[in-house]
């Protein structure tokens, strides 16, 4: 497997330059050519594909260009004693290999593809005149090559492409494997994709598992009449779906555990580490650097510097969260409201067409200015790494679209106490959820990708480029012409995995909140969640571009989300159930036993919630205790590494060797039989 | 500092063997000197002392006998690059030293000297002869001196002596350094008894701190008549009690998580470890140890084996939990309520007196019983370490003590919902345990000392080997007639600790769940506090015998019973305030409401509950992760030492010497000046 990769490694970088129109005579003053021959200088295997409108370079890496890249970058490995290492080509046997039988991951190749590519400067000790197109212009001692093409604007983009190869394999085995159910290939999914869209799968596929207990559950309640056994029945359903989604948030914590067991990533490191692009503000970080570094020094000094730097970002961020809170409920609350009582009170079915594209029109921007302030916002909190700030943002947007979702229901709600009416509600927002969002977020993306190869023949044609009918060719063109995995709420921080998870956070809340009042909406979320791992596996792998690997390994933010939205689900289903034992409105309630009541359960989250405010582990402990794992991984790594690797080949030890031996072979033959 | 140890090692261990009457002719023969020789042989310098009833052997150690027997039970220990290495007497510069300035912990040195002791066999290939009082036995080749000696009653006991000097320094610094108030010398502690009792005081010390606070609050509600205001200044005064407790709880785990650092304990690890004595059953564990192999050689059937054993370890858990729960609801409340119940009814203060004697009479003995069913219990569970066992053994006898001390408040709350009966019964039982209690916690002891005292100067006088005034004049066996510190519940898995952090949790439950009806019980609670830091450090240097030390590193089960006891009164306070605004009793609350509403606070729990039930890291990957944890320190472990204690020794890296430099010769020189 190993030497088969080494034959011929597939190209997984294009970078995008502008057709050219004129050939420079001058080949070693060729823009491109120069940066094709850096590129070959660094170790890359480099092929150029002429596209319609666009010239490609296509990158692929060896081994050992990798394993250089890995070594400057300092990435951290596990080897075979279980732990992490600092790469080395030399060792590489001392190193597990991932479940595909390749050393680094994807998350790791392109780390370092990118290291690379961005890491070519003009080392020459001169002055180089480059041209391009007849235009000149001076790459100077030591600058950036790639920084300088981008801002005169002859690289336009970066991108990673599609391994055909393997793209296929999944689409057969992933993609069009409807019969599978909620079963999928997670392993190929994570060598394919990385970890943090392997474990969204996996989630989606557990949750839907799961889901089908209750689907089962709620249909029955929902097509045999009990009869008066009608109020005992309810109530046990409620209890049963508490329970249920209490244990799955648990199991999924263990399985994420046993998945990152599985594909040898240690938690904590990649926490800590995170993903860092070079062109991020890293001042935040450098911050805890220069902290760390005053604590050695003067440790008594330097822990309370640490501890002021560690609640000012923790005021920061309440700062934040706040403003964010109260501008939801100052602007958007009325907002939501008069939506849905202006929809309540108007009788005409145009007005109220126009009333819904208005304000589906409206919310669109809301949302979008709203990401950008909170991301402006994150820059100002002290979060420890790009995760760390994707869930703060994902936290403060999806204050948003929860009062978005759920505030017309609750006023549907709270206006009618029907259980009628809500249940109409919630049916339209379901089947509308399911059918339009699947529709939207599977064929937007194609009309754009079909629009942009529109546009592409469009204008050769007006340029009397070329006649006849326009086809593309290379593979790379088209890859570049399909949209990017991205969010909806802006580029920054999160991608596309941000809808993804929205979605399914809304579903949940909208099944979870009105369990009482509609069980077959777990049957209804069921199908689509099925419908959902194909779609969502089709878009990934056809309509899109191939997306950026993140380094996360865990849901993240959204865990946090469900577990909100249980506990909502209790006090919401627990007025579904009065409102039900009640219709004819006779319980009352003391309003000061009931301003009693909601300041206990004001307390109650209070308590449980106060210990995710403040954490267990003071931050100059933490930094300390990171800075020691480092330190020790840092002075056993050579001699270590040395002694694993020699144990590995020579086979000295069987106790190191049954990885190799018995679950990797394995494995790998497998997927060679 | 190190020189000066090696000089003149403190006796910190006795041997206890009976006065001989007659003395053997043959000293080879003879069994005591044939002991002292062997415990010569293994490098413990020993000092023979002849007491009044008994003889005893005063052993202590130089670095290097310790070192080889910290080097054979490998125990490891933080090294200046922050990794735990195994400890190697050669490379004793690469270790961090205690703040004291030795290189082993007190709880370390009791763990070497207990290994060296109780590792005396026969190794001289020969059956041996001993005697003893004319008595013959025979040492067989490769059996254990200390089991035969113990098994013939020889050997009477092991135990801990007190260091003179350090106990002199502490009496003076700690126990009668009363108008320090909270402030205590917790490094000293944490030198002199170990983690866990350190850890006890430092949180005895930090909660009587953060008490001062409400108590403040408390009296001013307390002697201040707001008027009409009441109503509104009680709510208030339940809000910051519950937030107080909140916060107090976490920061707590932060002080905890401080400490740790400042000891250079690895939480994690200690935890893991456990503090093995050799004669306790490891069945469990050893299990535990074939099942990782099994991993090993076959992932698939090892996973499924292991989840087997981890859920079935649960369901004992969950069953022994439920047998408590349920005895202590059918046997154990019927009868509190009958005591209560009989007490009120009862009119002659003589009846009410008796009857209580009879209860108190009664409840020792259920305690007693309870504990030891409990142990047995716990016996069948597969707790981790002797920590977690201790934890279950916590948590299912304080269900008892909680039923004991509340259930007799409720029920006078609740016959007679009336404030001023229920503040007299605070009172009453504040008073009473303060008093009572510190009373009884400090005689109680010195009267059996006395005693024991009074017995042997008795037996002597009788025998009529002695007469006149009789002194012991022998620090050793005046410590042997002290108590030990051990749990009222049984001597098994806890000891003194838990009746200290028992009489806490208590008096914490009571002053929290009344809160509302009587804000003044938080100022008993602190003088209480104030005078219980001294007298328990009193009763732990002066009256009891120095307690064996345990590894522990936290709080453990007690911290978990605060939150407990916080939720209980988050839900009594709001009944509280109920009663206070509706004394007329117009309030009322509809059957069915009142069972939605159980069924609401019900589910909360769960849902905050489940975490704890269920681990988020399945048991395999926390065996694999340990596992592979201790495998690279043992192959990193002498190469790595080398280097560290290299560089320590010739100032190579001024990075790693800043430990020795800034932070521990400042504080050996402070305790020095």
């Amino acid at each position: 497997m190993n030497e088969h990769e080494k034959e011929e490694p597939v190209f997984e970088i294009a970078v995008v330059i502008p057709r050219r129109i004129v050939q420079e005579k001058d080949v070693d003053c060729d823009c491109v050519n120069v940066l094709v021959q850096e590129f070959r200088k660094v170790g890359f295997i480099v092929e150029r594909v002429h596209g319609i409108a666009e010239d490609f370079i296509k990158l692929a890496a060896h081994l050992e260009t990798l394993g250089r890249a890995a070594y400057e970058l300092q990435i951290k490995k596990r080897t075979h004693i279980g732990m992490d290492l600092q790469f080395q080509v030399e060792d590489v046997d001392a190193f597990v290999r991932q479940p595909d039988g390749s050393i680094f991951s994807w998350c790791e190749r392109f780390q370092c593809y990118y290291h690379l590519i961005y890491g070519i400067v003009n080392s020459t000790g001169s002055t180089m005149t480059l041209k391009f197109d007849g235009n000149e212009f001076r790459w100077e001692t030591g600058e950036n090559l790639l920084w300088k093409l981008e801002s005169v604007n002859i690289v336009k983009q970066v991108f990673p492409l599609h391994d055909e190869k393997k793209r296929h394999k999944l689409l057969k085995s992933w993609a069009f494997h409807w019969w599978n159910f909620t079963n999928q290939p997670i392993d190929e999914i994570y060598s394919y994709f990385g970890a943090k869209i392997a474990i969204y799968f996996a989630f989606l596929g557990m949750y839907t598992r799961w889901l089908l207990f209750l689907a089962a559950f709620g249909l029955v309640l929902g097509f045999i009449d009990f009869g008066s056994l009608h109020l005992v029945v309810l109530p046990i359903f409620f209890v049963v779906v508490i329970l249920w989604a209490v244990m799955f948030c648990q199991f999924w914590k263990r399985k994420n555990c046993a998945l990152l067991a599985r594909w040898f990533i240690d938690s904590s490191a990649t926490a800590d580490q995170g993903y860092k692009i070079p062109d991020s503000k890293e001042s935040l970080l450098s911050l805890q650097d220069e902290l760390i570094k005053l604590l050695e020094t003067d440790k008594m000094k330097g822990k309370k510097v640490f501890q002021r730097y560690e609640w000012l970002g923790r005021l920061m961020r309440f700062r934040n969260d706040a403003i964010i809170i109260i501008s939801i409920i100052c602007l958007q609350l009325p907002f939501e409201l008069a939506y849905a009582h202006l929809y309540e009170v108007i009788d005409s079915d145009v007005m109220k067409f126009g009333l819904t594209a208005l304000y589906l029109f409206a919310i669109q921007y809301v949302t979008q200015f709203c990401g950008k302030v909170s991301v402006k916002l994150i820059r100002y909190e002290n979060n420890e790494s790009t995760e760390k700030r994707a869930d703060s943002l994902v936290y403060k947007v999806f204050g948003l679209y929860f009062m978005q979702t759920y505030i017309g229901i609750f006023y549907h709600a709270l206006l009618h106490r029907n259980f009628l009416t809500l249940r109409k509600v919630l049916v339209q927002r379901l089947l509308l959820s399911e059918v339009f969002e699947n529709l939207l977020e599977n064929t937007l993306p194609y009309f754009k990708y079909s629009y942009k190869k529109y546009r592409v023949r469009h204008k050769k044609r007006e340029k009397g480029e070329m006649t006849g009918k326009i086809q593309f060719t290379h593979r790379a063109e088209k890859e570049y012409l399909k949209p990017a995995y991205k969010a909806s709420i802006g580029e920054e921080l999160e991608d596309g995995l941000f809808d993804d998870f929205l979605e399914l956070a809304l579903q949940f809340g909208m099944i979870m909140m009105f369990a009482c009042a509609f069980p077959p909406a777990f049957a209804f979320a069921t199908v689509n969640n099925l419908m959902e791992i194909r779609t969502d596996a089709l878009k990934l792998l056809v309509i899109l571009r191939r997306p950026v690997p993140r380094a996360a390994t865990t849901v993240g933010a959204w865990l946090n989300i469900f577990q909100f939205l249980i506990v909502m689900s209790i006090c919401t289903n627990c007025a579904l159930l009065v409102w039900l034992y009640d219709q004819e409105g006779k319980w009352s309630l003391e309003p000061g036993l009931a301003a009693i009541l909601v300041m206990e359960h004001v307390l109650l989250l209070i308590k449980f919630g106060f210990s995710r405010l403040v954490p267990e582990e003071p931050a100059w402990v933490k930094a300390n205790r990171a800075k020691y794992a480092t330190q020790a991984q840092d002075m056993c790594s050579k001699k270590l590494l040395r002694t694993i690797s020699g144990e590995v080949a020579f086979g000295e030890s069987k106790k190191l060797q049954y990885h190799k031996d018995s679950f990797f072979h394995q494995s790998i033959d497998r997927k060679e039989d």
